[in-house]
């Protein structure tokens, strides 16, 4: 379906100018709509996801490594440049969970935390993500995210949140363990879980429970005292704003922070200074997997969280614009010192209920996160690092969809391989590897499936010019002549199948004098299945067989015409495959329903 | 088409275990029939091809970057083995051109050439791809040879030939260049290209002409001189033996080595040692990529002439047991100290040509190759190299077909893409990266064009049930109601577009209330198309809109059932579109040809 035909031929160039400008810039079209009541509508949304992405954006940075100020960065110019470009009304980018592990595992490989190599590695994957990512939206490169199936994503984000909580486990208990992946974190869990540290524990289990609560029981609890369901939700998600709250009284209140519990301590105020990051193509090109790798799962779970949000008010998603201004977002956040970031699916979710009604909302958050950076950061001071940690494994373990793999198992066997090599891999090796197994075993697995296609031999149904399969009806079958009914493209995962089952069944049917290759399902014959069907010819040729053909679609007979396939071909082109069997041998094609009635196998 | 359902029942187990020694052991199904006239043919078609595999496993042995008696040893047990376990009657195995350039890519950046390290990794990439082709046998995954496109393969052919020539320009003119790849061994004869020497290039050039008019001018003679053409056929294969003659006996008869032309010298007497490559883990490890590489790219050539030669005689060729053979052949050679082999186009051609009647043919070559390696390496001595690297380059040229570039540009302009890539890539790049690069491609093209299926908005065509193409059609519509039709199945490469199309459609048209989806041409639908369909109907009832569906096949129906989709949809699944349409707007059915009857773009 091309909409873009429906473009009238008298579009003058201004128009057309000025239609690409505003693709390019959706903030030209809803900016022009803007009104006073639309701001304060932003405004209150705003507020409500800047509580919200402030412990986010500090806890994803410590997830990813990086001083908390980092996710503060990362937080500002992302969404200013996502107003700008971005085609979803709702969609709130920012840190999140499995980019941030991610970005932790590609910038360990290069250096050690807390370096200055570390902060340049992150920053250096925000730039080089963006910029793939803004490639791929300038060249509509977005199908390259299909590489990763769902069970592949399903999988990998259950295995990440798996790693993620381990790993936020340690600085909820007070100890300390680390790991490239679930297992090894879990086995350095164990050898240090001697040391756990009393206070911390109370503070970080304390604010689990309560945390887990917030999720359960309190939009329960709001609905009965009297408020409406939507705005109970927004409160159980600004929950973690009054488990810091409250820690951070704690800790300062009973000078706990002196008594070993680990805190945020000071984040430096003022905005982040912007600069670019150096040029280092030798560091680019060690990060190019990794970035690529972050990219693609930021931009499969961005695109998709738009999606379902889009369609609720029936809006429009550009999916190639979405990664323009992804890329854009990942740019402004490494130049203004951050990592990476995505459209976070909770985040996103609140701003929609909110009532967001344009990207503003997203402006106004970005500058509700810098006036918390200019002055709000020396009451972080006392911020248990536990809580943080505690806010994290709430948020990844909704994540974790054990379930899935039971439904997937029910539905196809090999997606569920897929799923389980993604998750095992990813919890004993590692994100990156995992990820890169399950993509590579999902295309394995894709190409063996339509590596052996539906073929079916056919014969006639007597009386009819019908052709149906010889297993499952009583049809009629010239000994001479072996019709197959291939249904599927021949393209380059099955052209050695066919050239295969052609030696098959010639080997085993010795009578045989023609075949006839029926290709009603044929939507495409690209080079290597042209070069099948010429093999196929010659070594027919050579045993005495000529091959025909039937039914071949208009645009594939188009194709065949630019080769010399068919000078070569020693039977013909038929229209139908009545006719095929009728040139070939007049008195079957004629006979009803006597003789060589047949229920073959 | 399942062959194997007409197994009767009553087979018993006795019959069972020898067919499936049969199938494993192809030996005990000819072996038994083999009479005294087929020892007499198949021993005349091994002096043939002996005459013809001594020069080339020689001269395949040094573009391998190895002493020339490892191509001897190469030539001996692999054929027992392929005899023993081999399909194809007239495949004869041993070193090959591309194979042997692969080799020395590979153990190159390992080791220096001469030393016992490249010796053991080319044996050790003999026994790992032999273990590999044994495993793809056993497991049944000859499909991952699907991998390689036919443009892949090709350019990859040709930029390997182009490579081999240009490498073996050097010897020829007695010259010293080197290079891992086109472009390097081109700019390294540029620059030694002042210190040629005459008498080898004298050697080499008229070796060079010589076997090239043996090409081109000798079969038309010997046809003039009453020969008939099967038989000239065989001698102008037989043509370098020839040219060895000559030039060993002018090398040793002017004393030429002692003037500076390079000959092969002392060839070690004997046959070789039998002895099990060490398990060296790590080795293994290190060349398991370029051993796959070699193995793939064995099996694609060997299958392809396996085929082609039992077409002619309508024999059966088992593409499995093919990589059993090819698995035992590669490790028979690695225990006997010989490097990767495969089925060698040229040699089969002969071997087929001069009547080989059964693999025992290929058994007696070994034996033939047996006799001169105990008794006829002294007469090697005084072979020049320049005259081994001139049948080289004749034999490598017929390889190169710059030709197809352009038949696949009028094809297909993403074949040729892949092919250009490959062709290029391995020129400037190498022989592996080249290839990893074709194939890389040729899944990302695959995947963008399977990634957006025709999709049509269907309408009724009045006074019928069916449904067809709007934009093709005069067909009645209700803007209530948006049918579309997918003509590919729903899997993870097009997941995704399925979701952006309906978000797209349903934005574009405010009216809509209902959508079918008619899935004739749905063959299945995976894990990922699931979760499409299951966002599109979540999505989709938060719009208010529901979601039908019409035409579901019955085994993709079957595989529904297993999940919760059909509770969760909001519409129902219609046998037709008919129905589908009619349970939704009874009125819009009957109409015939009155209102709203349209010709929509």
């Amino acid at each position: 379906m091309d909409t873009k035909s429906t473009e009238t031929q008298s579009t003058s160039l201004v128009e057309r100018a000025s239609k690409v400008m505003r693709s390019y810039f959706p903030i030209l079209e809803w900016g022009a709509r803007y009104t006073g009541k639309t701001f304060s509508n932003d405004m209150i949304v705003a507020l409500i996801v800047t509580m919200m992405l402030i412990p986010q954006s500090l806890a994803y940075a410590i997830l990813a490594g990086l001083p908390p100020e980092i996710g503060l960065y990362a937080s500002m110019a992302p969404l200013l440049l996502y107003a700008i470009f971005g085609t979803s009304r709702a969609l709130a980018v920012g840190p999140v969970a499995v980019a941030s592990l991610m970005t932790a595992a590609a910038a360990s490989q290069l250096a050690s935390q807390g370096t200055p190599e570390y902060l340049g590695a992150a920053v250096a994957l925000a730039m080089v993500s963006g910029l793939l990512l803004l490639a791929m939206g300038f060249l509509k490169l977005g199908f390259l995210a299909n590489f990763l199936s769902h069970p592949v994503i399903a999988g990998f984000i259950t295995a990440s949140g798996l790693q993620i909580a381990a790993g936020q486990l340690a600085p909820v208990l007070g100890i300390h363990a680390e790991g490239e992946n679930f297992l090894s974190i879990i086995i350095s869990l164990w050898h240090s879980i001697g040391a756990i540290h009393i206070a911390t524990t109370a503070i970080g289990i304390g604010s689990l429970i309560f945390l887990f609560w917030v999720r359960s029981g309190l939009k329960p609890l709001l609905i009965r005292l009297g408020l409406n369901a939507k705005i109970s939700d927004i409160l159980v998600k600004v929950g973690p704003v009054i488990a810091i709250v409250a820690t951070i009284l704690i800790v300062g209140g009973f000078g706990l922070a002196d008594k070993g519990v680990k805190i945020v301590g000071k984040v430096p105020g003022g905005l982040p200074k912007l600069s670019m990051p150096p040029m280092d193509m030798a560091l680019w090109l060690k990060i190019l997997v990794p970035a690529l790798l972050i990219s693609i799962i930021g931009y499969v779970e961005s695109i998709s969280v738009a999606l379902t949000l889009a369609a609720k008010k029936r809006q429009h998603v550009d999916p190639d614009q979405e990664l323009i201004a992804l890329g854009a977002a990942n740019i402004g956040s490494a130049i203004s010192g951050g990592f990476p970031v995505t459209g976070g699916f909770a985040r996103s979710v609140v701003n929609f209920d909110a009532g967001a009604e344009t990207p503003a909302a997203g402006a106004f958050t970005a500058i509700g996160i810098a006036i918390t950076t200019l002055f709000l950061t020396p009451l972080l001071f006392f911020l248990p690092k536990a809580t943080l940690a505690a806010t994290i494994i709430v948020a990844v373990l909704s994540l974790v969809n054990i379930q899935a793999l039971k439904q997937t198992w029910a539905y196809s066997k090999s997606d569920f391989a897929a799923m389980a090599a993604t998750i095992l891999v990813t919890l004993i090796e590692g994100v990156e590897i995992g990820l890169i197994t399950g993509v590579g075993l999902s295309i394995v697995l894709h190409l063996y499936s339509t590596s052996r296609p539906h073929v079916a031999v056919v014969g006639q149904i007597p009386g009819t010019s019908h052709f149906r399969n010889v297993e499952r009806h009583t049809v009629v079958t010239d000994p001479a002549i072996l019709s197959l009914r291939v249904d599927e493209s021949l393209y380059f995962p099955n052209a050695r199948f066919l050239e295969e089952l052609v030696n098959e069944s010639v080997a085993a049917n010795p009578a045989i004098r023609h075949l006839i290759l029926e290709c009603p399902a044929v939507n495409t014959i690209d080079s290597s299945g042209l070069e099948s069907l010429e093999a196929i010819n010659l070594r027919l040729k050579d045993g005495g067989i000529t091959f025909h053909l039937s039914e071949i679609k208009g645009p594939v007979m188009d194709r065949l015409k630019r080769s010399h396939f068919l000078e070569e071909l020693t039977g013909k082109v038929h229209l139908s495959q009545y006719e095929a069997v009728a040139s070939i041998n007049p008195d079957l094609a004629k006979i009803t329903h006597e003789a060589n009635v047949q229920k073959e196998m």
